[in-house]
């Protein structure tokens, strides 16, 4: 539809080809880039290209960063022998945000989904085995609470275990301040099957 | 917080400036972009860039436009005596999309705000009543169901009535398939006082 002009019609399009954005809120933002001044939207679109050419894999957990080793790998105070498994660098951040957890990571860049086609070898597990050549004494499973998340916990700990090296994984159940009437079934009987003395 | 290497936070942050961009959709927008390939950011960037530079209002209605006369202005076949008030060029391209409105518009770029600080002088007002020194028969607005858009209309039609050019305002009322149950009072007494004969 021609409603707009060909320039904002392409900005719109591209736009809403980002994840979580659908088509009327590539217009507004569509709008609000327009609006913005030509040095501001310079900025953005320059800090984009930067980011994209600038970051890449930690040569050790493979989590995005500027740098060879990121931070948590290179910081020599970190317990280097615990290892968390998680999908990707989101979830490592939601792990470092709670800054109690001593370890390192293992960022696997996805989960097996058999529905996608992604499969083990689509992942950083070939990746993951080679570091459990070094000392290592736990790897915490701490892929997402979903099926494709479920699936690789499985697939890992199966791998794993053969090594004799422990392997857990994070609990599930009700979240902290959750209200039980809006918790879906499964998430409750987890929390059942995984209650604990008191 | 150091929680992802320096460009994906300047990335992050940027995103999440954009309107209805949370810190959450911007981390997952930024890892996105960073998922994506260099062409791809590249143009994405590009594409801002050109539709910053090269929209501009229409010299006449003040759409947002590739060139000095929108399409609906440009168009001999459009009822150029009708004029319908839009706060912005969304607007317009609503009542487009219906595909039955045959006059033009006029694009306010915003409505009256006394909370906002945005007075008549801020919006696009002076030049409409400049274009109803021309030949106009009705002018029709449609500016939002708001605080400030009513106020705005109420406004507008005060400094036009002088005129004896006909001022009309889009009905406000229960929108089509819309379940009373769940519509608020305002929009129900609405409604019952704009009642029309059957």
């Amino acid at each position: 539809m021609d409603l707009y002009s060909g320039h904002i019609n392409k900005l719109i399009e591209e736009l809403s080809a980002l994840p979580g954005i659908g088509s009327k809120s590539a217009q507004r933002l569509a709008f609000h880039l327009i609006n913005m001044s030509q040095e501001k939207v310079n900025r953005l679109a320059n800090v984009m290209i930067e980011a994209k050419a600038n970051v890449r894999y930690c040569k050790e957990c493979y989590t995005l960063t500027d740098k060879e080793i990121c931070p948590v790998c290179a910081n020599a105070k970190r317990n280097h022998k615990l290892i968390m498994v998680v999908e990707n660098t989101r979830d490592l951040a939601a792990y470092e945000k709670t800054g109690r957890y001593e370890g390192i990571y293992h960022v696997l860049h996805g989960a097996i989904s058999p529905m996608l086609g992604i499969g083990p070898g689509d992942i950083k597990l070939k990746e993951l085995m080679e570091r459990l050549q070094e000392d290592v004494e736990e790897v915490i499973i701490a892929t997402n609470s979903s099926l494709e998340g479920e699936t690789t916990a499985m697939y890992i700990s199966k791998l794993i275990k053969p090594t004799g090296i422990r392997v857990t994984r994070i609990a599930s159940g009700v979240p902290v301040g959750g209200d039980l009437e809006y918790i879906d079934e499964v998430t409750l009987l987890r929390a059942l099957e995984g209650r604990v003395e008191l």
